[in-house]
């Protein structure tokens, strides 16, 4: 139907039964056509620019499979989260110049060697614990993939604050800072009070008894005495690598 | 009842017909009622050697009095705790000596000048932000009149953790420490993490959107990473400054 | 400039100008001290470059007044939040060159004219009803305070989503975007799927029956679709336009 | 029909045929007894000119087929909800005539090739995201075998809105809107707002973290801004389909 | 803009340069303008054919009066929810010609007398307790000033079910139902249970306890054994009254 | 009876008497109307022998005098409660010979003074603290008019078990005991264990912090390791000694 | 060692050093030393007269069978709840005169075939739903072994309310009336409506989305319209059978 | 210490054997390096004197026996704790002179045979009910392995308190108690009414139904009327009887 009103626009252009300026004004609001066509992953959008992301949890292989074939077209950079080691194996049979990071759950496939660099500071991940590494990794890849330099710092928990200053110099680097947190979810407070650049916090379900699956440490970061602090979903490592990547674009 | 019971057996110690050692045992288990009649205020059970508390909150200036007279018969030290500022002047007409706290929202009356130190070492109460000071100073004043060596420092929330360190050595020499946060609830994670004495963590109301009344504070302080937490009732600062008192009489 | 201050010491013990024991004492606190100073509001930590905020609730005019006094001094602007008009009145009689801003329950006090701007792009705020504006304008004053372009659009919920296309030109202009929502919360979501800046989504406690105090929004900002979304707390104004300010200002 | 029936027994004692006796023990159950018989799934009633439906969750195949046999006698269509493919292989080894929907996991049973239209208008079934059209699918089976014309949409969430317009006529003609989300369950309210017929939410569990099970979508749902919306429980599809036909229906 | 636009579109029809077939096409996606226009209360969306409603919490009567007179231009019948009765004695003054209904805490001004009937059968709207008449008493207002034929029983909770079964006719020959409960909220899923007609359930806060504000009546209704029923907000007379309202107008 | 009576149709049906169509017009709806006619509160529903009640809680003393005065025809006692003084005091003027129990806020009238004993054995009404006396009275004075014989204890809570056994003798005798407490709620389990009669517990709203609203107090009570216990809502004092008084009566 | 202190009291009795009252006084309170002995499962306490009871899930069958040769020496009746069919097996291999009861999860053993009737009146359980038949199979087996005539209609839910006018008699007639529900939990609150007698509602966990896992249900039969009603813990089927039993003694 | 090494280093700076920027370079990471050096495992942050623990779930067995290499060389005991027996059996076939606890499922390794006695009074654990045991165990372990003298008592409810006073003898002795309970979790209250030591008390997950995972147990204890008790985490048996650890060690 849109393609149908396209060509009568345009035949009305061509006929001078229209002018350009009207046809453009026109136009501009039937361009969500082409766009929609790029949409082969609904839940996780992508703008032009962008890499797109395929969720692999609840997906067999062969889907995961058949969604890159048809991506691989014009996409430069495809990433797969929540792939389990078994699915990851099928897919990179496939997709041999693949690569999976087991620790983060995902696959990174990229048509060129080199991405051109996007991101204008560094980009920092920081957990809590050693259980946050995985969803920690998540970012972290997320992050990468979609061009901006990161560093990344493991287990400086609140527990032992100290060893948070040991790196004091990597932190206050940091162009937008993402920080991981399970349990009392303390620790993106404790970060944010140490820095003026914006810190995307994001909570784990790690933890039991009251942790309840991350909603305590969640609560903690919105709660957070710190002003430059924003919060993602429970486990949303590549929300969370995503929004600071974006931030970093700007 | 009781006592007919109690003239009874002695009756029969006194006849030869009990032995000391049986009388004794048999008195042991009646000891309750002479210990019940002392207990006036019956949510606030407090043993021998500890002054006695008055729950304010709800009862009338005139309740209030009344109570103070029948436990000022026996009492070395009496503490009425959540009364404002009008009730409190209208106790303190009755009973000049009494001391109002207004901070702190608590009356404290003593007999003697002097009150014996009970506590082994000192006790520090911490608290995060400004807000959280009249709960404090009820903990404050609880294990003051308990007969502890009391310090307390105020403000030294973790979006601002540096001035946590300016305290370290008040921190290091604490024999208990009460630590108080609303909010995020991170403080007393942070503090354990540097000590080895044990913390008593208490979350306060304060806050709003997702503090949910101080339950925020409360799950991350009992998902505290460190293991010499334990916490009490949300903005229960007498419950704090009592526990943390007999701990420190140990 | 610690690292210098710390030389500069080191050089003098070198030199015999400063004791060992001197040193050591004053090496002991240093690297606190100078950060220290900034913090006259603890709850709003604030770096270099941006202007104090005062959280008025709960403070009386003359506490509020005090510490403008004092921040005054060095201070090239001072934000004051939820002031009612009563308080704010108080406060203008001491300090008639700052302006309260009614709708927004702020007084913003600045100390020259022109600010300077910090911002890169523009930042736009976007509320869902008309009673998120009260909010949506604490987003707004905050962000312009801060030497930040700031436009605005209320009353653009998703009941009526074509609305919102009437101004997809300030939308897609946008540097960042501060998306308010009360009840169902699901502006952001959609206003994210428009753009690829970041989307500062921050939820309302307006509503009834299961908007459970802004609840289900913050929930909902949560769950966004959209990966450019990232969350602050329900009512929380000032952060939403802090945080957009510090990622504008990158 | 009971009506008639009764009617025929009165007669029957009037014109002497029956027993008074036999009359009333007849009498006494019998404006249960047809309805009752009929409702052999009792959790699923169904009045007259509707199909029965058979909760297959929980029940073996063995069960399931003889319950489909003893209904089979009298009704012209069984729906049998919830059944997992292995179960369905076993019932369609004994009922050859019957489809299994293996997406939306149900068996349709009909006696006739034709069944009768009874819905007035078209009735639409529209989905947030891939992952809730198993759900939608129930809503879209029951719809169609209750005799409505169904169209559906699949994937139209609101994190790409411009998708929704492409289906505008579509939308624009639907009698009676069933809307599926998980979530931030944001899709209804934006639906809602731009059509004047009823629209049935249905939340799902679909999602991770603050979506709860659904509580989250099903809470943003209830808070619609727009008022032609109600609600069913999370991933009802079965009741979100029976009620848009009865609406449809009248 | 769409002014110009329009104009602009129509000058080309007036000229022959577009077919009156393609205007009207066109001009079926810019009527958000016009009926934007209408949208005074951005909460309560309604549609072309049906009042308009202004949610009167929290306007002052100034506010209130303000908005009816913009709207009294072009409307026949304007709604104001949620007034309690000084403000409407306020409103009142103003529009003599208004009709304050005190239990259903409404305003209805109409133009003429007689509104025309919209629709097709009778609603009912039931409640089981007295305390819950003031929200029903909205529903049935907002039904019957939306043009509709409305009965109404108050007060046959299922504590005593039998009272239901005397209004069994009226039940029967309800085209709609609305079903009003606080507390258990059992109410809709019996009458639903005894007709094959669409249930609007909608529970009220009314109860104590475990009613938790109305949840639980909500949860028990979204529970519901029968699956002709669907649910709105708590408390939300008017959505019930409207939601009614198109399903019989359909 | 129905029985008969639908003999008697159907002999009339047989003689000629009645013709078929008026009498299954007759048998449609029979069964329910000799039942109705005793409802006359609609929340408290009362059978024969057992005084009516009147929730008082937002009545004004004008609709309680008129429901007395239309009660006062056929009743023997009537009940109000949740009555406070002043509403108290305005029905009292109207009638002289009710009894207003200020701490259950409860009114009573008994038309005859002697009412018969109808329970069998005695009720014990248990409290754990002073606050929950309002409630356990309403318990009380509940049990009392409905003919029973009660005891109560007041302030027997855990936190000094050995008060509880103080009154051992009156807790054996028992034939139905009301246990009410807040806060943790711990000592209806307590009771239960020492006896084998039945036990109704009920929650008080008493406490703060995660006392919840009397949650923890409700959930604590249904987990009892006790089997003979069941449970009422939340500060529902007139359920609980309704409940009792009609175990008792059995 | 209490052993050691009643041999010694009865020394003194019998040397004429203690009274026979005083004895008998003293003896009075240790008496729980032999009902110690009794109380094998220590979650179920029971009294004397009553069978004990063990809870089978999470113990072997090998520790079942070990606690029921400890109880067989002394007790007439053993129940064991929550045992699965493959435990149970394994047991009656051991004890073949013992009895599985499939549905209700239940074995019961007898020593002597006929025991005592201890009930005076019926206990009649009432189920809502086919799958809440195992847990009211519970109540009704323990209702049955102490001593009680049980009668019990299973699926006669409020969506269907007719249903349970069929029972009329049955349940008119019961003593005690035990009733179960799950989902929207009204059935405890229709069914109390109609009786005088004591109503024992269970929840039950059977749902799904916001049945909470039983939740909704208990809080709705908390809330109940009818005051004839006391509620047990979520599929607490022998707490509950236990519960009317003792009530039914008295 | 730190002290002394800074005071070393300045003077090999005054003595010129130390240059200004080495020095400079060396003091930057001091204070942390020493302290930091104990925190092998993170999240069980101990300081000297206190044995190291590792948490084994989700731990491999090669990673434990991994962990205890490294910390085997300096130190003298070594605990791990929630360790199934599989995993157990591969770790203690490395190290033969472990002990597997399975009961609370832990190991503790020893240095040497005799671990000195570091608790000053007795720790005493007491449970409510045998299903407790597991993590009661868990505290009784690590008290013990702390070097603590610690007796236990289990299955000590309040379904039967008489039990509780079989070991008043033991109770009054303990310088420590840790009460675990499920369930109502009334448990810590009742003991802490009958002592004047500290009481940590620790809910359990043991229950269903409204147990609702321990958090009703947690909550109660939180609302415990007796001051001299303090919580930790659901099924948080190291840190309690870490916690008591601490206490007794003062």
């Amino acid at each position: 139907m849109n393609m149908e009103y396209l060509e009568k626009i345009l035949k009305n252009v061509s006929a001078g039964r229209l002018s350009v300026k009207d046809a453009a004004k026109t136009l501009k609001h039937i361009h969500f056509e082409d766009i929609n066509y790029a949409h082969v992953d609904h839940h996780r959008s992508m703008r032009k620019g962008f890499p797109e992301v395929i969720f692999g949890e609840g997906k067999t292989s062969e889907q995961i499979i058949g969604i890159i074939e048809r991506m691989a077209v014009q996409e430069e950079i495809i990433l797969v989260t929540r792939v389990d080691k078994m699915k990851a194996e099928s897919v990179l049979l496939r997709f041999s110049d693949a690569v999976y990071h087991e620790d983060a759950k995902m696959i990174v496939w990229k048509k060129k060697e080199i991405f051109p660099l996007q991101g204008r500071g560094k980009i920092l991940v920081l957990s809590a614990g050693t259980s946050d590494i995985p969803v920690a990794k998540e970012a972290y890849i997320t992050a990468l993939a979609m061009g901006n330099e990161v560093d990344s710092v493991f287990d400086v928990g609140v527990a032992g604050i100290h060893r948070l200053f040991d790196h004091r110099k990597m932190i206050d680097n940091a162009s937008v800072l993402v920080v991981v947190a399970g349990m009392e979810g303390a620790l993106p407070s404790v970060v944010a009070g140490m820095v003026s650049r914006p810190v995307i916090a994001f909570p784990t379900s790690i933890g039991y008894g009251v942790s309840l699956g991350g909603l305590t440490a969640l609560f903690a970061m919105l709660n957070s005495c710190s002003s430059n602090v924003a919060v993602v979903n429970i486990d949303n490592g590549f929300g969370a690598g995503y929004m600071a990547s974006i931030i970093n674009r700007c």
